[in-house]
């Protein structure tokens, strides 16, 4: 049974990072968690091939941009080409906002987005886990419907227990 | 906003761990998730603060296990009371299922049982960091309802979305 399969469903981020260039890419990761309420850290866990880890690598910076059940279609384009190939931002309309602190762009359609500085970086099994301290956010609504993720390419949507 | 408002909602996972004479605790956690598929590496933040924190410092092992909807009360006692003062087993009648590799038990009710030695421990704001390579797993069932946390006393069940 896979990892993804047995902790899940987890909520989509988007992750935009950067090149030494200043070209931008856009990730989704469901292997996120937040780490630290005040202040903010998240973790986030990125394969060595995937071209996010090469931007992370050459720039120390990403935004955690949140993902909604209306961005699926975008979560799977971005999911499914390369940042090496082709221009995510382009292929999606996802729109860029600039950041305040840091290099890498937010995304406008996201209620939320964690600029984010990278304090850890280390390899565990086949993932790099990486460590960002959250120097800005932008909350743009507070109210929102999160996309998560179970695996491959089934996604899943969240509602309130009643107790 | 705090940031379990913002990446939200998290799988709930039970976290056992043992101190040096044995003693036993259970610890609700969201902030969880996978790091990699093979071999398996999961993460989960733990405030230093928490009996739990003391007994990974103590015994570098703790199991993960997966928590359903039906157990939302269970975990709603564990995450109330800290183990410095009560037993959790005997308080919530879950069941104690002895790990094949580790010391920490695994929880019989939860699908799913992860057992892991701690491999980095450190701090980052208010929360330490732990990631645990499994050595052992426990497949009860595959198919189970997890239960998701928003934040505070809130929690949050999932349904597939239809494509």
């Amino acid at each position: 049974m896979r990892i993804s399969q047995e902790i899940f469903p987890r909520p989509v981020v988007l992750v935009v990072t950067v090149d030494g260039k200043g070209k931008e890419n856009i990730m989704p990761a469901s292997f996120v968690m937040p780490v630290s309420f005040s202040p903010k850290y998240v973790a986030i866990a990125v394969a060595p091939e995937r071209h996010t880890f090469s931007n992370l690598k050459e720039v120390g910076e990403f935004t955690v941009n949140v993902a909604t059940l209306e961005m699926l279609e975008q979560v799977r384009v971005c999911g499914s080409h390369s940042g090496r190939d082709v221009d995510k931002f382009s292929m999606t309309k996802l729109t860029k906002t600039p950041s305040k602190k840091i290099r890498p762009s937010g995304i406008a359609e996201s209620p939320i987005t964690l600029e984010c500085v990278v304090v850890y970086m280390n390899l565990f099994g086949d993932h790099y886990l990486v460590v960002g301290k959250v120097v800005e956010e932008h909350v743009r609504k507070t109210t929102f419907s999160p996309l998560l993720h179970y695996t491959g390419d089934s996604y899943m949507e969240a509602r309130a227990i009643k107790s």
